[in-house]
């Protein structure tokens, strides 16, 4: 069954940002709740030279908007990393959700761009097809920062489900 | 662009799972080196009641199975649950590895499913769309249990990095 680069991104990026606002919603709840200072939760990490939960969401939200972004052909919104608190987080949610539901199918799907070229003028440089870019590109360093959000605050005793990840489908 | 539900599913199940291979070897030689059970990692846990390692690696190919079987319309090959060891997710991985680099883009671009039913016969029964099931259910189901047995590797010590993650893209 054919599909478009749309239905494999926008869509999909909404359902889990909408996810990821809700059990931010119940760690922030869970902080209240047990009288500890948020911030120890948006400082926590799984080891110590990994990121921190704050940094998890901001670069999940930073891929949310730069895959449509990208696949459109149009220059991706900047974003300054300044948020400290569970509300800040949300804010920065709630902008992303409206950039990426701003696109059209057609923007993204009758786009002419063909190449996406990661890290430019980097040794690290790499050109990678449309459909590459999104699919095992984009969408997997997405997801690998929305899940470990998750796994932070579950692993901080947040009470929160494979249900809540996954949101509405 | 339009894409396909084969392109959004098996090279993106496939870069994955070779992927995941490498960091579990990694933390099979990350046991031996630091002369410690090999189970003592594979029963590790985020928190007390989510899963152990060794159950995310066989639902990650669970589902790395059931996306392409279910699109095409056949039936998914059951497997039994016995691995104990890092050699037995190995080959659990290679199996799942196998089975879907067997299809072919028209046996899903082609099928005629049009819904799938999650649950069936329970309360919790759901009817999709084929698109809907692999791109907003099988595939974020599928991420989630690869990368939480990355954060489960990652947060015992084991060396690995986003590049392990991703693999070949």
């Amino acid at each position: 069954m054919s599909t478009s680069l749309y239905n494999a991104t926008v869509p999909v990026l909404k359902q889990m940002l909408l996810a990821l606002s809700d059990v931010l919603k119940k760690g922030d709840a869970y902080a209240e709740q047990k009288k500890f200072d948020p911030s120890v939760l948006l400082q926590a990490r799984l080891f110590p030279d990994m990121l921190a939960l704050v940094r998890q969401v901001q670069i999940a939200c930073d891929f949310a908007k730069s895959v449509p972004s990208r696949i459109a052909g149009v220059e991706v919104t900047a974003y300054e990393d300044t948020e400290q608190s569970f509300a800040e987080l949300q804010q920065r949610i709630s902008k992303t959700l409206a950039l990426i539901s701003a696109f059209t199918p057609a923007q993204l799907d009758g786009s002419a761009a063909k190449e996406i070229v990661l890290r430019p003028g980097t040794p690290k440089e790499k050109t990678l097809s449309v459909n590459d870019y999104a699919l095992k590109y984009g969408m997997p360093q997405f997801f690998f920062h929305v899940t470990t959000t998750y796994n932070l605050l579950r692993s901080n005793g947040v009470e929160i489900g494979k249900k809540d990840f996954m949101g509405t489908y």
